[in-house]
């Protein structure tokens, strides 16, 4: 598959473990760093390094972070708790501004057929979060086959905690056009349809 | 844009400088090295460097070498030098076997508009190569716009040298349907009809 001389062959090798890069793209990008200068190139060497060394996951949260607890965590109302199966969702949401409780990091969802069960993903940590103090949780998975069934999952675990259990609302998208909406979300908006 | 902690915003940023990465993927790609585990992204950044170290130029074709002349220049039939753009079109050539003479890498094609004339190309050492025992010079530019000015440009050049010059062929790709190719690839095809 591959001739070039043996710095440039090992390079695309390991640009070939970046999720979904194959051969062609991991070439693109090895000749683009043979391009860059030597200072650009040793940067990026160690920036790998540095964050690989400093980033570390949040003992509570399980979110990314380099101080543990996480900023969140030690500064935000925990009688909330947003769960999101990957750390980059919590971005996502901060984005929004729309909240102002924690997150917790399940680090995936549920799925038998890559053998993802309860136990490979963070929950006991998360039910052992939930005190007298805790109001409600809001369950972010994504309204995949797999976050649909962590979220039932979860919910049939919390409820009996007599804690308030909320999903993140499913309809039409704004600004979506409903002639492009599928027929299952349009089902899901009139379903869910709310008094104005 | 970016509001991850310092060390992760500081990889994707890396990653944004690879070609075609922007925000997004140079994010799924941070995060993904994050869960490498530390003798992966450590092996990662020391194969970076090990490229940048080890592959040069080389003085007589401009092609990738870890030795200077390369392995091409130094073993093969010097009486044909065919002419690429990139180091990579080097490496498309010698898989098909087809070819046994030396290379000639120009680094890009004549690009007015990006600023690249003759100057920015390694033309001027393409012309001190070409010898009395030169037989001909192959150019193998890219069918566009840029690459066929490039290979008129170099045969106005070379010819008046009484050296033969030739261009890859140009008609319907094999195992391609008539009816998806385009009309000026129909109409060269026919212009260059072989007898059978």
């Amino acid at each position: 598959m591959n001739d070039y001389i043996d710095p440039i062959a090992k390079l695309i090798n390991q640009f070939t473990k970046l999720p979904s890069v194959g051969q062609k793209t991991a070439q693109r990008y090895a000749l683009s760093v043979l391009k860059m200068n030597d200072a650009d190139v040793a940067e990026f060497a160690s920036t790998l390094l540095y964050a690989k060394q400093n980033v570390k996951y949040c003992s509570v949260c399980g979110n990314f972070t380099d101080i543990d607890p996480c900023h969140i965590c030690s500064s935000r109302d925990n009688s909330t708790i947003c769960v999101v199966c990957q750390a980059r969702d919590v971005l996502l949401i901060e984005k929004t501004c729309a909240y102002r409780g924690v997150y917790h990091v399940l680090g995936g969802a549920l799925n038998p057929m890559e053998g993802i069960g309860p136990n490979q993903l963070n929950i006991r940590n998360l039910l052992s979060r939930i005190k007298a103090s805790t109001k409600e949780i809001i369950i972010a998975t994504n309204a995949d086959v797999e976050g649909e069934a962590t979220a039932m999952y979860l919910a049939r675990l919390i409820k009996p905690l007599n804690v308030k259990v909320t999903r993140l609302a499913q309809g039409v998208a704004i600004g979506s056009d409903l002639q492009y909406t599928d027929e299952v979300t349009l089902g899901r908006a009139l379903e869910n349809r709310k008094e104005i």
